[in-house]
This record gives C-alpha cells, structure tokens and sequence, in this order.
C-alpha cells in the first residue's frame, strides 16, 4: 500500500496543506508517535489493538471454527464494532465458493424475517458477537434466531459460536451449553477488533486467509515511525486532519474496488466514533467508484471546498475484456477490458478533482487480497489513532451514545418519557 | 407522510431557523412554488419530472413486461439515475417471492463476472438503460453480459428489454433486433426518473405494485402549495436550505427502515447531483437507523453542529415478538418486538439528538410500502426542485462530471494525458 499526497498540498487545492506547514506537522508527529508506542507498548486501552497482528489468538478462533465446520451459511449476530469489520472481511475477500454471510446488524422486523426465511437453518452456524453481553439489538436478534432454529428443528446449542468477554451472560450462555466461544481481547474497543477474534473468527468460518491478513497488518506495522513522509498510515492521518482544521469536514472514502465497499462503511465507524467528539471530527462520507462518479461527482467537484475525497486504487484486478460492439461511437472501447475502464475513471476524476482545486489523496493497493487488505485496514487504524493524538480526543470511548441507550431501554420498560424537543407537523 | 420540523426550529437547535425567519422564507417558498408550477405547467426540462404520476407511460410499460414474462433475475445495466431508482424500489418494494434484482452500476471486473457466475442466465432477463445510448460503463458491461448470454446459450434478443431515448445506438439496436423497449420521457433527468418508464419497467418485472406507488406520488402532488406550512414536501426543502445556510452543511438522510436503505443512495444523488453547483450544495450522507447509531451517533450528538438528521420513521411494522430470554438484565426486552424496540432506539435518537441541539427532521410514512414509498420518493424530488429555487441553482444540470467522462474517454484512446496535479508518494 502507498499513498499520494501530492493533491492535498496548497499547491495544487484549497484548501491545500502547505509544504512548511507539513514540515511543521511532521514535529507533532513525531511526538505523538512515541505517545502510541508507548500505548501500544504498555497495551493501554485501545492502543492496545495496534498489537494484533502479533497478539490476535489464531488458535482459538482455529479451535472454534474447526468445532462449528463445514456450512453453507454464517448469521452473525451482532452490531457495530462486531459486525462491520467481519462484514468487511466477507466482502472483499470471501472466495466465491465460501458460505454466505448474513449480517442481522439491525432490529427491523421486516429484514430480519426475510433473511431467516431465505436461510436453510440445517446449514448455518449463527456467531453471536457482544462484548459486554448486554447490546439490546444483538440479544433481542439472537433470541430470535434461537427460536427460528428452534422452529425448523435444530439445535441451536450444536450451531451457535459465542463471541463476548471473559464475562457476562453471553460467556454464562456458553459455559452453560458447552459452546465453542472465542474471548474479545482486553483494551480493544469494538471498531478496532477487526483483526482479533472479532473478525478473525467470522473471516476463518469463510474460508479467508486470515494469516495472510495479519501479515498485511504486520507490514504496516512495521511502517510506523516518527516521521509521516515515511508511514502511509500516519501520513494519511496527519493530512486528513491538517485538511480538516483547515476546512475540510468531511472526509469522503471512495474506493475504486466494489470488493470494499464495505472497507469504507468499517472506515465511517472507525473515523466518526474515535474523532467524534467535544465539537470535534470530521465526518466520513462513503462512496463508491465508479459508480458515484455518476451520483456524487457534480457535488464533489463544483460544490463548496469542505471536503477531502480519498481514493482507493487497485493494481491488480481480473481480465475481463470489453466484447467488440456492433454500437456506434464505442471505438474508444474496443481493445480495452473492464477494469481498464474503471482504472481510467479512477485516474480521469482524480485529476478532475485536482483541476478544480479539491483536495484529495489516493492509498493504492496491489490488489484485495488478504496482505493488502490486513495492511489497509492496520493502516487506517494507525492512522485514526495518530489524529485522535492531533485533535487531542479520547479516541478510544464513545460517551454520547449511552444516553440514547439508556432512553431507548427506559422507553421499552415504560418507566421514561422523553422530551422529544419541539413538535411542528406539516401533513 | 408528514414531517416534523419542530427539533430544526432554533428554540432547539444551533443551528436553527427562529419562528420568524420560516414565515419570510415562506414568502419565498410562494414565489418559487409559482415559478415551479409553471415549469410543470408548460413541461419544461426537470419540472416535467413533477407530472410524472399522471403522464408516466404504464401502457408501454406493461407491454414491454408483459413480453420479458417470469423470470428468476432481473439483471439491470445502468448507472446512476438509470439504476438508482430501480435499486430503491426493489429493495422497499419487492415481495419474498419476486424475481432477484441485479444491478451492474459499475465495471469493476470482479463484481461483475461473480454477479454473472451465480445467476442462471436462463432464467433472466436483462434491462439495459441509457437515456443517451452512450454511457460507457453501461455499454462496456452490456457487451459482456450479451457475450455471457451467448457462452450459456441463451438468445439475448429474447432476454433483453431496452430503456433508452427517441434516437441514439441503444434505440437502433433495440430496433434492429425488435427488441421490447420502452421511451426515457422528454425533460426527466436520470435522477428524477423513478417514477417514469426508467424505474418503473424494473419495479414491474419484479411484480411490484406500480399503481400504488403512482397513487402514493399523485397524493404528494396534490399536497404541493404556496406554503411550507401546508406542504411536507416543500416544507422539508425549505428546512434543509435554511439550516445549510446556516451551518448545516450535511443532510444525514436515516431511515429506520432497512427496505429504505437504498432509498438514502437515491436521495443523495438526487440531493448532490441537483444542488452540488456554483460553491453550494448540501452533502448528503446515507445512514441507517438504528445500524448507524453504533457507528455514526457519537459523532453526531457530540462533534461539531454541521450537519441536520432527517430521521424517517414508519408506523406499521411486521409483527415480530422478541422470545423471551434465560440471559440476565434483559427484563425490559420481555413482551417487547423488533419493532418495538427500533421504534424505541428512534425516538431516544431523536430526543438525544435535540437535547444536545442538533437540528433534525422526522419524516413519517404510514408503512413500507407502494403507496408511503410513491408519496416519499415524490415528495423528496418537489423538496429538491424548491432547495435548487431557493438556492437560485439550475437544478437540473450537471456539467461538472463532463470533464471526467471526456477525460477517461481520451486515456481509453491513448490520446489524452493527464495532468494529475501534484505527486509526493509516501510508500
């Protein structure tokens, strides 16, 4: 994986990053480096994930998939943190031949009974996943399912892996029926265990090469350092911050690779979770090329100059040539395949962006496989955890979305009511 | 459908619009809705878009379903307005038992060949839209599911329904081989398209209820007035507009609903694409509810006041009773149903979200179903033509992807260079 800079320097965008002031940044980089490495060395909370690669426990996430075997379908249960990152993995790296994914990530009645009548429950294996055991939509969906296996005559207690800490009534849950089960590891938050038993474990259940995976992540790893010109990662920290402060609130991630459409919801929950916070962060935006070239596009380039747009490119990617056409006006077709295409797209709307002065960067990788994208995802989080550093945040808590937790289960026991703030209805 | 815009009011929110300052904009509201009306009175380009649930050709529309008959795929190429629209309807619409639809709205190569691996091309049909016969990526990937159609020894021509203008190489083709098609309408732009031909052959193959969602549509129509007072739809344009220019600068469209889920992607391009223009326009983000609130809310409650929520909430869900549980502390989910309990999240969202005075929006549909979706998608497009009057924008344009499209166009042929803006690679 590398990064290209170049066209969020003030040379180019507005607004841009100008080359001293980078210098300049690269001194606060260097501090906050050895802040993270001694976070990461004391295994402080949350900087504490930036040690998976090494730590991730491959042998119980071995031992518990090799309990549930072979099946056509996986149902994960669980939301958040503890479904993004497995359904990241699933999307760009489950071969086409693996079990299928469903993710049951909401409490809509009319999805969640879709998806369990469109499942054969005799193959599936449902992964409850909850750290604390207590997220409301995870256990209300997983008391659903169990009665749904219960109804279709299987036994869930054969089919079910448990994914919680080393307590609660999820951890009693499995004690108690014997279940395969895997320990969420201490001191890393839901959004960054994409690469513990987290995601690993779903990942293993696909059939995804999860070694090659920590590989990747163990690369990127290795790339950290005091200075942002020589880390990927910390360069794409320290520039989509210092584009922030400078009015750039949003950060759009647009891979051009739809194998990870899902990196950039993952990306949106690592970003607005970890910097959201005391009037700070920048918002990430997802979006897809090419296909947002069509939707978005308009917007990006002659809309106001309040965003940073992310491309992510792809070296390598299957041969699928483009058939001669008996169409007129597609000469320009003939001879090129469909990923040629789209790797023209990419390079076409990268430098629209710069013509117009909007500031972007482009992380390009060999391709998605498992190395590159363990090292994309390993990257990012360094990268999220060098500008929570900057901005000078807790990156690792997320304190404003327990009051409507707490309202939501006042709501449901009937012993609160809620100021809704002002009612004006127009009907 | 009704809104309340009372949490969007400033006794709420910072930023928002005092008491005062909606009662002059309404006054501008009266103006435009005049300008608007004659636009649609005299069918001009993208007003006529606002006649669509009287003159939307159904005739042709039936006819050309009627020759396709049953299939088990729905294969639809197109980009943009030309799929986006589909894509909402299927994904709110489409009973359990309707045919699968499959949208090839990008050229990755990957994407594409698995989508074509694991369909039985033998039972299904495609649908290749392009109002100009010449959109590259849905052109390059139309030749290539022709050539998979011939591998598998399926007549295309026999499986094949175009969409596309009155002239142009789609048209021909559509001629030479007496292909089923039907006519793109003069004056819809691919984004105000849903409810033409464009959306709703698609919307047809899949059995969906097309009468519903044109009643559902005419019913907004009839609700459009001089007065945001009297107009959910006009009142929920007028609102956003008021808040961007205030600060808000970010619409986070989130239904509690995941059939809606799509229907965020259409928003956001119809919201980008129409007001992105002259250094304005509102970045639309697409969220989920409740998904999101363990992803997004943090940053929402707690960064910085940027951004208006516009919740849609539904009030008739499948009946889905949460079983109840042998795990502890989940007393207050007894008794309690998935819906309940996302209704629940919904309104603690909400009044989270206004007591930290973040102004938001709640959209309110009866159900998820033709007639709510006709009356929301309708409404949202009359939202969008008042912002782009208030805005003094050309709604209906969008030139700025021009420049890309010629440019990729140039680099297929070998003629063109670019000039990427700056490099500074960090590796």
């Amino acid at each position: 994986m590398d990064l290209d800079v170049g066209n969020a320097l003030a040379a180019v965008a507005e607004p841009g990053v100008p080359r001293d002031a980078l210098e300049r940044l690269d001194d606060r980089v260097a501090a906050a480096h050895e802040r993270i490495e001694r976070g990461v060395a004391n295994g402080e909370f949350g900087y504490a994930s930036l040690n998976l690669p090494e730590t991730a426990d491959t042998a119980a996430v071995e031992t518990a998939a090799d309990r549930i075997g072979d099946v056509d379908h996986v149902i994960l249960v669980g939301i958040g943190g503890s479904a993004l990152g497995a359904a990241t993995l699933a999307d760009a790296l489950a071969g086409p031949d693996a079990a299928e994914l469903h993710v049951l990530d909401n409490v809509d009645p009319a999805a969640v009974e879709r998806t369990l009548d469109r499942i054969d429950l005799a193959s599936a294996a449902v992964n409850v996943v909850s750290q604390s055991g207590t997220t409301a939509e995870t256990l209300a969906n997983f008391l659903v399912v169990r009665d749904a296996m219960a109804d279709a005559g299987v036994d869930w207690t054969d089919r079910t892996v448990v994914t919680t800490g080393d307590a609660g009534n999820l951890r009693d849950l499995a004690d108690a029926h014997d279940l395969p089960s895997v320990s969420v590891p201490d001191g890393v938050p839901g959004r960054f265990s994409v690469l513990s038993t987290v995601g690993l474990l779903p990942a293993a259940l696909l059939g995804v090469d999860t070694d090659g995976l920590l590989a990747g992540a163990s690369a990127a790893r290795e790339k950290l350092g005091p200075s942002l010109f020589d880390s990927p990662a910390y360069a794409y920290g320290a520039l989509a911050y210092a584009l922030d402060v400078r009015g750039a609130s949003m950060d759009v991630m647009m891979p051009y690779a739809e194998g990870l459409e899902t990196f950039a919801e993952w990306f949106a929950q690592l970003w607005a979770e970890s910097l959201g916070k005391d009037g700070l962060g920048q918002t990430p935006v997802r979006a897809l090329g090419a296909t947002d070239q069509h939707s978005q596009l308009q917007l990006y380039r002659a809309g106001p100059h309040d965003k940073l747009v992310t491309f992510v490119g792809v070296d390598d990617r299957p041969d699928v040539p483009i058939p001669s056409a008996d169409l007129e006006g597609l000469d320009y077709l003939s001879g090129a395949s469909l990923g040629g295409l789209l790797d023209a797209e990419l390079d076409a709307t990268e430098a629209s962006l710069a013509a117009a002065g909007v500031p972007n960067l482009r992380v390009q990788l060999d391709a998605v496989d498992a190395e590159s994208v363990g090292e994309l995802l390993f990257s990012m989080e360094a990268a999220c955890v060098l500008a929570g550093e900057l901005y000078g945040v807790e990156t690792f808590d997320q304190p404003a979305v327990e009051w409507g937790k707490e309202a939501a289960r006042g709501l449901l026991r009937g012993d609160r009511t809620l100021d809704e703030g002002d009612s004006l209805e127009v009907e």
